[in-house]
């Protein structure tokens, strides 16, 4: 039986309108013409790094074996900051040095990282404005035709990791916030379900959530089981915990945005 | 001669900003890597099923025999619902049982249908917030490997079927509506081609179209005869009636939205 | 060796939120079911040929040998005008004769074009106002399956070239236009890489740039290079001279809009 077909993702932060992404399928798809290659999204908030990590993390466990996930959201691009090769959970991860894998080095155990800098792997081509096109696109068309990953240049030791916005305890309160909001104005916080059960233990087995001036008292299973009127929660696909409005948007309603405090009492 | 590749669309509400469709596609390619994965679209009204109806009527018989056609418009997600398998027109349909294949159902004769609930093939996961992954996604991808409908669940005699909007006669009147307004603003009603001919037959080969204040006298057959101050009128790639103006927006310009009463005179 | 897998690309005004593109590859996966399928956008401004002219001209370059581009944006569809294909740099391009392809014919010599008009490969329907899905969709498939140009029509010897929006010299001056903005808001110009040399070299390697009430005395080589108050310039990874703020939509903090002058002086 012959291999699965190579895969390749792109999460970025160039939008679809631009001619950047097709530039960007154009170069793999030249290096390596029978990978299969899926948009995970192009409509990051420009240079809004924590909002591609949640995206990421919440799909990158449902790809198959060996896909390769670029990930460029880079207001660094033309400085000295390095392009990387992450292995981690029997995938790899290609993009910037931002902190962009942080959710995936601290998620997985025995993740190995590499600097891409070997000039045999990257486009040709004069300027520095394009990343992604002349270094992340040939990385990820390479390494899909099977070029080893130390062949891409040295091991790094020190991958950048941003203070990632986790929930802290307060006295009894455990305080996160919201970090994205969806198509649906579903308002997904930093609050992961183990949080949520740890809580749970710790209080006879009860949790109140507080966001704003509302209080929600138990966790529902479903949108469904939610209202239109008043604020409900769940823990979302993604395994956060997420408030909502039945068919309605909760981001419009409750006038919450990304940022907006969380508390678990 | 192998047999062509295996194909499947997705159309759906979750838009393109967020990773949903994305982890559906990597749940599809995970069991499944040589599929072709085609996007109809995943920009339907937040739980539009009428629209989400008239996009697929629109497009499916333009895909190959045996292509899969995954629809998701699905409020009901997490309640007792039906999955559906249909298999009509040489093509299967997947998705939740809420009227969304009503216009399959109603236009192809022979269509069977089954229920989508073996835990074989569906994703082990906790939670039910997110069917498009753990439930349609995999059937979607199974099916694609030759799974036969009948190993997916018991065979369903009444999906559930929207009242559509259907034109009435009232009288001489034949009354429709606007049902979808396309990216260049042009006005799609419920009013089909053959509608048109048979008003024409029954009135001596004439048809007057009203529109809120503006009567249309006669329809032109492509979007170049008409012009950029009063509407015109045609019949559409889908079949359907459709009102303009040349390179203008008619919804902008003559204030007209979905739900609009359309009258043949 | 196998050849490589053939390769469609599509770029039209259609959008993403109605089923147009989907029918398109519905019927290119009908007639080739091994093809792969790129979006270049389709989000140009309706009936804007001069930006679908920008992109292409932005990444026609990056894909393999013998990719078919299909451009669409065409309002003169359903009158006299001829559809297209042009055989250039290796390459293939369909679509209308409106001028949508002035830059890769000015650009590549020796490319020849043809006439589609054999009936044999376009789709049978009645009506003539989706030849995005009836002619240009079943002629790329078609050649993507070796069917030589030849088959398709006569040749053309005068296809419709824009009068190109091209800087002009007046005296001293260079004067430019801005041509397209991107999603980051960065301001491109219709000024190339070229033309930015020949000025250095005719002004002792000196250039200075001036937009509105701005002038930036000298190119930067990246976006980090500049700053958030005070427009900086670069030659952009198109080839074109482009303003832009660092992390800041230059449009918008400037107001300048498409068609706004640009000079070197």
């Amino acid at each position: 039986m012959p291999d699965a077909r190579p895969l390749i993702t792109l999460l970025t932060d160039f939008g679809e309108r631009d001619s950047f992404v097709a530039s960007m399928k154009g170069v793999i798809l030249s290096i390596n013409s029978a990978v299969a290659i899926v948009d995970i999204s192009h409509q990051i908030a420009s240079h809004q790094i924590q909002e591609a990590g949640y995206f990421l993390k919440s799909c990158y466990r449902y790809f198959p074996e060996k896909a390769i996930h670029v990930a460029i959201v880079d207001p660094g691009v033309g400085t000295e900051r390095r392009a990387l090769l992450v292995a981690a959970a029997g995938s790899f991860f290609v993009g910037p040095d931002n902190g962009l894998f942080t959710e995936v080095l601290e998620q997985e155990e025995g993740a190995k990282v590499w600097q891409i800098n070997n000039p045999q792997y990257r486009l040709e081509t004069v300027g520095s404005t394009f990343d992604g096109r002349d270094v992340f696109a040939p990385a990820a068309a390479w390494l899909s035709k099977g070029v080893p990953p130390t062949f891409f240049g040295p091991v790094v030791h020190d991958p950048i990791r941003r203070s990632v916005a986790i929930p802290v305890w307060h006295e009894e309160l455990l305080i996160g916030k919201i970090i994205s909001i969806d198509r649906f104005g579903n308002l997904i916080s930093n609050i992961t379900a183990r949080q949520v059960r740890e809580f749970r233990a710790a209080n006879g087995q009860t949790v109140e959530i507080h966001i704003g001036t509302y209080i929600i008292n138990e966790l529902v299973g479903s949108y469904s089981q939610g209202n239109r009127q008043t604020p409900s929660a769940l823990i979302n696909s993604s395994g956060n915990l997420e408030i909502f409005l039945q068919e309605e948007s909760a981001a419009c309603s409750l006038q919450v945005g990304v940022g907006k405090e969380v508390r678990l009492c």
